[in-house]
């Protein structure tokens, strides 16, 4: 049993029509729903919101969480830095994180990184195809080769980031930029998951294949052990 | 002064009047004009063929190369095993390699990466984008963000190949493909650099920037050390 | 259900009467034992060795395979080329391969990676100290930090393979010496981890970290897909 | 013409007499000696101190600054979350960083990785040998193997840090333990080389060998571009 929680600013379904009408639910209503149809019994899901007290990220929330999964974009400047602190320490020992999308930006993602996340970017409905280029890969599982993302947001190289433990998937847009938008990152005890393709604009999160992925990520992210780690004076062996 | 041996197959030249036409100095002719135009007075520059004796790579031409660069084709199979267990040798003991194109196909190149090295192609003009995704890397120095090469042929993944030690480069295609066109390998003592940019059928060796990435490759694949890696018993420190 | 597949030469128990004592069942009965004891009903577990026909090592038998074991040392010449080809297409297309110990140079283990797998080694009673430096990694699951092997043969660095994908070990022996003892590998659809603790001449394969390791390994590198890569030629998506 | 910025902390050459004795020049002063001993008229030298108005690391110094040299300790909690923005920033448009020893545990080099960086450590008078294992690499380049340090902090792992790019040194202990001492990481344009030898108790930095890896981690780490990454929008190509 895998304990999921899937976080989500949510701010552009309140503020947007067009978003809440694409996402009735929520963003994080349609990630539950993806990865529900994917892994059912295998996972217990809950979800928490950036206006939530402590934005659902409390001590006790994240002791009882094996993978998080962050959707943020227009907000990220409202996460608390206590609160970035706690997820990266919960991070560090352990627990499995997903960034999807614009959370390249989030506080968090940047903190474990290092670098800026900055990237390229043009909203013009652009068709994104997704190529898996590490087809041995438990992410890569059951995906198709393209995946097909009818209209999408660019995002394009230089995508400033550390470069990726394993590159899974890299993207291909209309306007003719690539993007490295499937990488995994080991940092401490916890394995990281940057997915890119889903966007507050477009019916992304409703798409089988990138649901199929994001519940492909949620299980290989899954925790082996919770043990933070820290500088310890040793003995001779 | 790095001493550079570009070695070419030859056959398209001799046998399709538009390659000759292209390449009145053949593809090796380019390529060696293309390094000197980069990096004059810093390299000696010779060539070789495959229907040379012993295709030019005899023991004593190896000895005496510092960076070997690779361009083959029609006629992969016609390279004997022995010359290629001689270059191997000399990679693993520090010589630099530089595979070109088609040369993915190429016996030495397979023999050194242990995988098939298959990928999708296709020759119908289309456009090639190549991203820099390793800013910092030499073989970056000095070039735009993309090369744009008006006609190519196409290179796609599923590229076959082990995950490079560097990605420096991923191109894109028209037909909507991407592929991992400039990845570095170590191997041994030695130094490997594929670059897919390059066909018979097209200028692309008159190309001002795919000329430059090559400069630069032969510039970094040149040996740190030359010894050739052994097998040794040894007493405790 | 994981299909195993344990290889093992089987020359040094039949030659040594020290071996056949510490391995009465045979190195290979000694890793199937392992593996049996910590992954019982989720594995199907079979052996071959050098003198079977084909080595053990048909067509069939490898495709009803999901990882294969190799044991050797003594007799690598004699495994014949047919088979490590045949060994090799099976790894590609997706079957998981585990390389033991002196398997560092066997005829499978080169091809794969390219290189001449040679490393320094003495037979003097080390004592070996294996550290984990990835301890996210599913194959460190459960695995003490370090694994102390009372006396060893002492495998060191320069260690000539590719960089691998992931270190997850790192052995240091009393002379001093370090090596990189736990490496994963993806080449194709096929994932090779190679764990070099392990001798003849020692009851290693009896060591219940040591077995916990091997078995991890197995659960890791089973397959997600079985598809040989191929040349393509392919439309525009 | 390579600008280098020698940072030292400084604190304990005022605070301990043995310090002082060891390095009546400073710590930077010793490091300062060994650069120009191998680098000669190829580079320019400059020092800066933690006492040094904005710790001597203020934008213009920075801006005509190739290579950082970071040595820190007693006082990593004094240097300015501001200084350390700023260094970030240079590091990450182009500026080489080497990060030495006690600097594991520096703000900028935490901030750098986005983990703890702790690691297991003892100061017992060990012997250090410290084992290339990528002998291609430029920074391993005249080294012997291993480089035998008589005297030493042990460090030991798990160190937390992120795979590194490129591993070129393993360490082992007299203690018995492995340490990955030499690792380079790439952070936007930068270059950056974490290198552990070094300790104010014993006379590292007077070690020729050391300052060679010193050496040539400065030569290797100078830029090819400066330019700060930047979320941009942009036209289709």
């Amino acid at each position: 049993m895998i304990r999921v929680l899937v976080w989500n600013e949510g701010r552009h379904e309140q503020r947007d029509e067009s978003v809440a009408k694409l996402y009735p639910d929520g963003i994080h209503g349609a990630i539950s729903a993806g990865i529900a149809e994917n892994l059912g019994a295998d996972v217990h899901l809950r979800t928490a919101l950036l206006d939530d007290p402590e934005h659902g990220l409390t001590e006790e929330t994240l002791a009882g969480t094996d993978v998080l999964t962050w959707w943020g974009h227009a907000a990220h400047e409202e996460v608390s830095d206590e609160v970035v602190r706690r997820v990266q320490r919960h991070v560090l020992s352990g627990m499995g994180l997903l960034v999807l999308h614009s959370g390249h930006f989030s506080k968090i993602f940047r903190t474990l990184m290092g670098t800026t996340c900055s990237l390229r970017w043009r909203n013009a409905d652009d068709r994104e195809l997704v190529w898996t280029v590490d087809p041995s890969h438990p992410i890569a599982a059951g995906i198709p080769n393209p995946i097909v993302i009818d209209r999408q947001e660019m995002y394009g190289e230089f995508f400033d980031i550390p470069a990726p433990d394993e590159l899974v998937f890299i993207s291909s847009f209309t306007g003719g930029e690539v993007f490295r938008g499937g990488c995994t990152f080991r940092r401490g005890n916890g394995k990281i998951f940057y997915f890119s393709p889903g966007d507050q604009e477009y019916p992304v999160y409703h798409h089988p294949d990138v649901r199929r992925v994001i519940a492909n990520g949620v299980r290989w992210a899954a925790p082996v052990t919770r043990v933070e780690p820290s500088l310890q004076r040793t003995e001779p062996v």
